[in-house]
């Protein structure tokens, strides 16, 4: 009997191979003799790095970025077990909760600290880093990454411009010649919302620019200022990111992976279903768990559950999801291969409580679950 | 593929009958084409008369009785569909919820609105009555009851005794020979706790008397009066109540109803699960689903749930226990038959909110359940 244990994690309550530990620890009540796969999952959101650094048996390293206001910041980025893949997740350099709320301008935020995070991986002789983006407080196209890279941004006067999407709208001359020659052969994999553009009503500023402390004159600015980058970036290195879906990404941090980087953008189920080789781990497996911390209608909108259903059911192999919190408008997930839904919580409580008690409760779920399972093989 | 639904009602917020209907809907989404046989059931106390009601396809009735401090109070009873069986519950009649906490007297609380109810049912021509004992407001040994009933107590000077439990230390005299011939050749069936001795330490007045406003003389006095009155029943009609199990139940009205009455003291699970047949119905089923509104250590003591296991268990056929809410110790009743236990809250949200949303998180729930059977029949 094999179990395939693929959760993402469970917001604020536990890390995806923590929620593996009490699924396998609920189910060897049932079925003792089992074995036991886990493949912690991510959707390339938070949580990411760690679960592919557990997924890998890698290593989690710490390290000292600018933060999106220019102020120090502790970051974290993964190294796979056998070295040859960074894993960053941008929010944990140049993330909106680095901010507090009143002192969020998204015409200075910058992305240095990501482009600190790859240098942190190039070290380290990487050749693949996994970047998830996705919950970033800046506005600046990567502008921030690129210039840690050793890329120079040139104002009027032959003028370095100054950190942000602010600035950007007086850019005249990028110069590439100083970009850190370890990014050639180097391959990213970015996790993000494939399909949004850098400018206009659907981009970047538009969109995501007012929860990042932009004022309409602000979003208005940073828009111009996005489509003046990508035309000069157009201009002289010959790269269209403007029409690029996926190039508004973490406030057009797509835009700049695409301009000086060898990148391919995805969502982010896909890229960690691939790296974590989900689909061989299925191979002759007989149930497989997935779940996470909250499951209503968003699943179906490229969360971890349905990413790991659609494998799974065309490898055969049934799904059960197990749900910290179930919200409405789950039915859909049925017709996307997961056959069945359960909640864990045991009785009214607060949610702090619930959060703390997350594992018992998936461990309990897990047994009954199990012990259903067994009713079928006595 | 015949599913048997037996669950106890959820307090406050579904009769054991709605509980059914919930978990059909949640199930015939999944096996369109099954059987589904309802056996509502209770143990006893809150409830039983609707379930056996439902149970039966019988009729609810109301009645106008004297409640336990002597003001009028609506109370019901449940008449089989047969005609034959009289349901009641004395709380209904004699509860403690008929009295604000403040107006409280054990001295003075009757039980007689609970023979007023056996008298209503008597009018219906009932071969047998299924008294459900729990919930009293009273300590007068159904003294009360029997005084509906026609019996009559005398204290000095050929003075007919006031009603409650205080006035029995006066008790001289009981006659008899009022009481209503009907009586003759109905069976009273008591679901109540079968130990409960009627005095002494472990009796009803140490017990329970606080719980119904009594101070420490009060009880004293009150377990003092239960002991002459049995003595007086003893000497007078040559029962010996005092020394029999569960004569302490509902304020001594167990010894009322052995001293007067032709009745037979069981656990409350057992008359109902005997009653509603369901050990017939369980032949040749496939699963047995049960559940109540909360489920703890304490589902182990004669508990509704337990109780159905024990049966389906002896039968062959697995059981799914439903609950409300789910406290800690239930892991004992895996070994009791209960092949497994889901909790039905989808996620953190107030007890009112809660107790609200039981029918669409019931049929969820069951729904999921009949998505992880079906796994292995197709």
């Amino acid at each position: 009997m094999t179990f395939v244990l693929a959760p993402d994690s469970f917001k604020e309550s536990m890390t995806a191979k923590e929620v593996c530990i009490a699924m396998e620890r609920g189910l060897r009540r049932v079925f003792p003799e089992a074995r036991y796969i886990h493949v912690p999952m991510a959707d390339g959101g938070e949580g990411t790095t760690r679960s592919l650094v557990d997924a890998t048996c890698g290593a989690l390293h710490s390290v000292t970025v600018t933060g999106p206001s220019g102020s120090p910041a502790e970051a974290i980025f993964g190294i796979s077990g056998d070295g040859t893949v960074g894993i960053i997740e941008m929010s944990s350099a140049s993330g909106i909760q680095h901010t507090a709320p009143d002192n969020r301008n998204p015409l200075l935020a910058t992305s240095y600290g990501t482009g600190q995070l790859v240098t942190a991986c190039l070290n380290k002789g990487v050749r693949q880093i996994i970047l998830g983006l996705g919950g970033s407080a800046t506005n600046d196209g990567g502008a921030g990454m690129a210039e840690a890279l050793g890329v120079r941004f040139y104002g009027p006067h032959h003028r370095q411009l100054s950190r942000g999407g602010g600035a950007l709208g007086d850019l005249q001359r990028i110069d590439i010649s100083g970009l850190d020659p370890r990014l050639n052969g180097v391959k990213f994999l970015v996790a993000c919302d494939v399909t949004s553009p850098l400018c206009g009503d659907q981009g970047a500023s538009v969109v995501f620019g007012p929860q990042k402390g932009a004022t309409p004159p602000m979003v208005r600015q940073l828009d111009d200022n996005l489509a003046h980058y990508a035309q000069i970036i157009c201009q002289q290195l010959g790269k269209n990111v403007a029409d690029q879906p996926g190039a508004g990404a973490a406030g057009g941090l797509g835009a700049g992976l695409l301009a000086f980087t060898d990148c391919e953008l995805k969502n982010g189920v896909e890229i960690i279903l691939s790296y974590t080789r989900l689909k061989q781990h299925l191979t002759g497996a007989d149930y497989c768990f997935t779940g996470e911390g909250r499951m209503d209608a968003q699943t179906m909108f490229g969360k971890t559950p349905l990413g790991v259903a659609r494998l799974a059911k065309a490898a055969g192999v049934p799904v059960i999801a197990i749900a910290g919190s179930m919200g409405s408008g789950t039915e859909p997930l049925y017709r996307q291969g997961i056959d069945a839904i359960f909640g864990i919580i045991p009785h009214a409580d607060s949610i702090d409580n619930l959060l703390r008690s997350g594992t018992v409760n998936i461990q309990r779920t897990c047994e009954n679950v199990g012990r259903l399972l067994r009713l079928h093989l006595s």
